[in-house]
């Protein structure tokens, strides 16, 4: 590669956190620095780092740069243009230094999702206030695009429907419980084993981690201001090895799914385990591999599938953000001025769907007819029944409705222990259709 | 929505062209006026528009912006300052328009993936010499913000390789024979009927259309000079349903698959019919739908699937280049400066592979052995070997070869006949590993 034309000034980072990311950052930025020039058309360069421990070896020669071990210090030096805040956590160092970043004039690329999904607004609208712009493509989906396909290039659409497998742990315990055969206590223990849950297991299995990225991208999506609050969560604790395999005989998988979509009731914002047809796009996505699919008026369906985590594919989102901000490209938060952001009215209840229903039916004359009369009294009607063979006094019996609401199905199920057929719980999971 | 803040000049467009595409985008501007300019801090209107016949209803208000018969004449209004060209051709009026375009100083945005194929390096070259810039999103893969993606996204990632399905009315093609079980021929004619092919049908099937698509990625990808004359190129004509079927039951499908890649032997460049897994992306993609595949060396593999052609999603595409106009962002039209874009030696063969291949085996003791013995003195092993039962003096064998290169596979291919047990020609096809 011939030498790169300079047309700029040397872009300079301060990267706080050298975790994986961190690093990964830096491994980056010094493999390839002529590359990063020329498209760039001006250096991208390291100029400060931050965290606690210098003596640690971190597998990355990071002695041509300042160290800080005060995030905030970090933020303010100087000689940085960028804070690039790779730490996380959504209150103290990471916030502070955020906010300490934009009081100085610096732009921010993050990958803290948890941070813009309490803070973004405010953020948004101190960095727009003063001409800077916060960059957060890593915060969302790992190394896929997603935001900025959102933000810019389905820029001439009204978006219809944003959906998402975004937490690749959640996705790795429901594949590994489908394939192994393993009860979810079992997965979720081996997955802790490995490494991949989050110190507060939570954020990943009770969907709070997918619900801030789903938050983020609704607020892009319909102009409205980030509300993780309005996010219905539910997580995947309840999902047991049988509904996996019983989902899978009627022809569908069962997926922790993100869905916003702006309806004439409000803002529906749910992060939620649902089925999908096994022979969708969703439906096949296995392991601990990420999948957004936006919907818009103009350019229909467009699915973008990649890895959600790790070194690499997480730098590359954050180095994509640098790129951008090296190029002069200068748009807001969230695509549209903070200060013109509505506050959206939460949708009550989500849109009408087809449910997947798991019944334990006592082994009594009459016992279906009453659970499809209670349906039908709830206005529930049923589009397919399997009943399955039994050794002992209760059955299985599956049930895909028609679309129904969420009420619809809430009142039915409340009246299944009257009709004294009902064995246990019920369990009834929304159908996304796709 | 509440009124924007406008804080700049209103962008002012020429649409050169009122086919599907122009009005597509006259729609998307007149329905989302307000939506367009909170998202890009600006009004973004149309001023002019050309086409011959300004008596014909195109089922779009027009009345508004002044009509030119004579792109040129557009291409250099003092009240446009975006030449949007949505004529195609690669010589003639769309040259000629574009070229003025950008010595009246206009940005431009292009669906004309055979203009850049042809003269991109030019244009580019004119384009960055004066300051402006040409997007050309809607010329590559529809409604998909691939090259967005590939340019900006992953600008920090050392590309690998460069994939992708990009012409719908091949993949609509294969499709259907598959699923109908129809001979090429007959569905060939079907999409004649449908109006689904170019009026030079031999742009879709030939493959050229996609090899231009295929070009554009691979400068940007690559750093390289658009070298659209060194892609390697075979259309769909040769594919049976024969082959379609047995590819099926060895668990492939046939795809008109593009394949960039940079390799210690140059660039090697291919628009050619491959299998692929039955079970991956690409081979799940089924009827117009266009897939794209990026590898990089940070990021992994980045998927994206959406509508390759029609009104909405290619305005679509338009639009999102429209806005990065609007928003101020300006790149170089391949990622890289134009004169710093390396002219990359073609690849003489391409990477090593496995293949399929098929055979009529004549009816004779030891035929087998012979081709395997063929086989084996070209230092092709097999993986896989299916033997059909057959009623006539000849049986279908179906091999799948460990990777071999393409070399060794034509000298078997040539070695053939001397064997006589074969009859009629061989089918090979390259196996694409995903």
């Amino acid at each position: 590669m011939s030498s790169p034309i300079l047309t700029g000034p040397a872009l300079r980072l301060g990267i706080a956190g050298l975790g994986t990311v961190g690093i990964g950052v830096v491994k980056i930025v010094q493999r390839h620095a002529d590359m990063l020039a020329m498209r760039a058309g001006r250096p991208v360069q390291i100029t400060a780092v931050c965290a606690r421990d210098q003596n640690k070896d971190r597998g990355a020669d990071l002695s041509g740069y300042a160290w800080e071990t005060d995030a905030v210090t970090l933020a303010q030096r100087d000689d940085i243009d960028v804070f690039v805040e790779v730490m996380g956590g959504h209150e103290g160092a990471a916030k502070d230094a955020t906010e300490a970043a934009l009081r100085a004039g610096k732009d921010v690329v993050t990958a803290n999702k948890a941070l813009l999904a309490h803070h973004g607004q405010a953020l948004a609208e101190t960095a727009e206030a003063n001409g800077q712009v916060i960059r957060f493509e890593a915060a969302v989906a790992g190394g896929i695009p997603c935001i900025k396909t959102l933000t810019e290039g389905l820029a001439g659409n009204q978006l219809r429907r944003v959906m998402g497998v975004m937490n690749g742990t959640c996705n790795y315990i429901l594949t590994r419980m489908e394939d192994a055969g393993l009860p979810y206590d079992t997965v979720f223990e081996e997955a802790n084993q490995l490494g991949y849950l989050e110190s507060d297991p939570t954020l990943d299995v009770g969907g709070i981690d997918a619900g801030h990225k789903l938050a983020l991208m609704a607020s892009i999506a319909f102009g409205t201001k980030v509300a993780f609050e309005n996010v219905q969560l539910e997580g995947i604790g309840r999902i047991s090895i049988d509904d996996i395999r019983r989902a899978g005989d009627m022809g569908y998988k069962i997926k922790l799914l993100g869905v916003a979509q702006m309806t004439g009731r409000g803002l529906e914002q749910r992060m939620t385990p649902c089925l999908v047809p096994a022979s969708s796009a969703l439906g096949q996505l296995s392991g601990g591999t990420n999948m957004v699919v936006f919907e818009g008026d103009s350019v229909g369906q467009i699915v973008m599938r990649g890895a959600g985590a790790g070194e690499g594919p997480t730098a590359s989102a954050i180095m994509g953000d640098v790129m951008d901000v090296a190029r002069g490209l200068r748009l807001p938060t969230f695509g549209a001025p903070a200060t013109q952001l509505v506050e959206a009215a939460p949708a009550v209840t989500a849109a009408p769907a087809p449910y997947y229903l798991r019944i334990n039916l006592s082994d009594k004359p009459g016992a279906l007819a009453k659970v499809a009369q209670t349906l039908g009294d709830a206005g529930i009607s049923i589009s397919r029944m399997r009943q399955y063979g039994h050794a002992d006094t209760s059955a299985p019996v599956l049930i895909v409705t028609h679309k129904t609401t969420t009420d619809a199905i809430h009142y039915a199920v409340s009246q299944f222990p009257a009709t004294g057929v009902v064995e246990g719980d019920p369990v009834a999971l929304r159908i996304e259709e796709l």
